[in-house]
């Protein structure tokens, strides 16, 4: 196993604890490390904002708590829930009486445990809405996007919650605002090799050396199709086209693009296919008001990217404009 | 070769174009896209600050051009050095009238090629300066110091150089501040992998499976001993030792601390390495002023990490502090 750790079973509370030194000032933790909130916590007239999720795709999950995006975080084990008491544990320490917004991905487990948070929360006097982020379009097709697995659009889910909360806006304007922005959020995802979770000690799945899979997760779920490693243009052609059948932006729209990499290809890569996306949309018409290039919602050290459209209109791209602040992402 | 890549040889030109198309606002180039530079070059009243090298480190050297850094980058094609012309040409576009300080790491194609372009600068009444980074401990003993390569301490060195730069300090006072900085910066990095040159179409060189090398450089360079791969524990002791040993820092010193991954290696196992830095420097009663966790300097997928720690003065500190803002490095 070619990783940089100690024991298999420590990796999580060993980042965890190096994660609260390194950020002090930022993060924070009640009784368990594996419960990340804001310092300031709770914040006096705001919704409070939650995610969790396994471990292994930093800056996903908690990389997004601070200024400007998300209160707090349960977090699980690699590509593991958080356990409901561990959601329970961060709603009560961010929930200033407004009340608080859930924000994860779809997964089985997590929205098993979320929801099980929410209703011990609501015998508790917290109000909880709940928002699933299902924005993979490789994972299911448009007549059942409700199974759609949740990737690296959870990221703009975050950034627009965060702005919407921080105008001291409703529980329920939050959550509508978050809906809104993920009905205009697609992504699909390329991985070329695997990633090795610390305690099998192997990698999850084997792809060739010249092979990759178009629409994997991020968990190495299966994708649309296994097949020959293609060039930078066809990757991105395929990708970008898959994502416009299914969002249909037309000419003038403005969208938001996040070209993200899984773990292991070099942000050179990264930008050679946002070029292609660039000149794609171009030729359509199709502005793209703010790229994001970069490491955004990883799968460890898993060779690959995924590609993210985000359609805005004027009131989201004011909260997208918003600035925000925390140990993995600032934006001026 | 697993890279998502067009034409090998288009590698670098695409991948500048599209650098060009998501940062309209912060880069421009004159003549060739391989000379990137500020769009607000140049800047009256203020030293001109100049980078160069290969690519395939992202983000050095290009990503650190921006407000609070550098005004220009000479780029290379993948870890060749750019050439002289290239170098005038940044260092005629950002000269305000104060001069251009270069600042690059020690590497022989670089150091011919910069100095060749000093010397045509100075045909064209413009005053230039160098500064070389050598901060590589794993390249040479301290004895032959003036030999060792230049890494991912750089990235300090242009932050120190960019707030010196932005107080309105001359061209002296800018150099000798960065020369202060480097003399008190040392690095050491550990690579798992290999990385692979687009055109050259297969990796450098190969380490097995359970193998690793001790203070490799972010091209290959050899290091001070391949071996087996040991824990993250044993790994990160090793790498501080030997830069506690050429830095000397004693209890109550201040360092700002980098943990560099190369490429392939998640940002989580770059945590659990600080984790256990930040316990060392503790136990000697050393102080993390500021930490720096993440891809600095890369060797495009190359699995690995460097550690580099900067020994701080109130001066430094001040420096340090200072905001910067460029399209891959945002500090508030």
């Amino acid at each position: 196993m070619k990783k940089i750790i100690n024991q298999p079973a420590e990796f999580v509370p060993e980042l965890l604890e190096a994660l609260f030194k390194a950020h002090p000032d930022q993060l924070s933790y009640q009784d368990d490390v594996h419960s990340v909130v804001r310092t300031d916590s709770p914040i006096k007239g705001k919704v409070g904002l939650a995610t969790g999720g396994g471990s292994g795709h930093l800056p996903v999950f908690l990389g997004y708590v601070g200024t400007g995006m998300l209160d707090g975080c349960a977090v699980g084990d690699v590509f593991q829930s958080p356990s409901a008491e561990q959601i329970l544990s961060i709603t009560k320490r961010i929930d200033s009486g407004k009340g608080v917004l859930y924000i994860y991905g779809n997964y089985g487990g997590d929205v098993m445990n979320f929801d099980m948070s929410a209703e011990m929360a609501e015998m508790d006097d917290i109000q909880v809405r709940t928002v699933l982020v299902k924005d993979d379009v490789a994972s299911a097709p448009p007549e059942e996007a409700a199974r759609r697995r949740g990737v690296a659009g959870m990221v703009f889910a975050f950034k627009i919650a965060g702005a919407k909360a921080d105008q001291g806006a409703s529980l329920d304007e939050v959550a509508a605002a978050t809906e809104k922005a993920l009905a205009n959020i697609r992504t699909m995802g390329v991985a070329l090799s695997s990633c090795t979770v610390p305690v099998v000690g192997k990698p999850t799945f084997s792809i060739g050396d010249k092979e990759m899979e178009i629409g994997m997760g991020i968990h190495g779920e299966r994708g649309m199709k296994r097949e020959k490693l293609q060039t930078a243009d066809e990757i991105t052609e395929r990708m970008t086209d898959a994502i416009l059948a299914d969002l249909q932006p037309g000419a003038g729209d403005r969208l938001a693009v996040m070209i993200n990499g899984l773990g292991a290809t070099p942000l050179e890569e990264l930008y050679v296919m946002y070029g292609k996306v660039h000149e794609i949309l171009a030729e359509k018409g199709i502005i793209v008001y703010r790229p994001y290039i970069g490491e955004f919602a990883t799968s460890m050290e898993m060779a690959g990217a995924s590609f993210t459209f985000f359609k805005l209109d004027d009131e989201l791209i004011e909260l997208l404009d918003a600035p925000a602040h925390t140990p993995f992402f600032t934006q001026l």
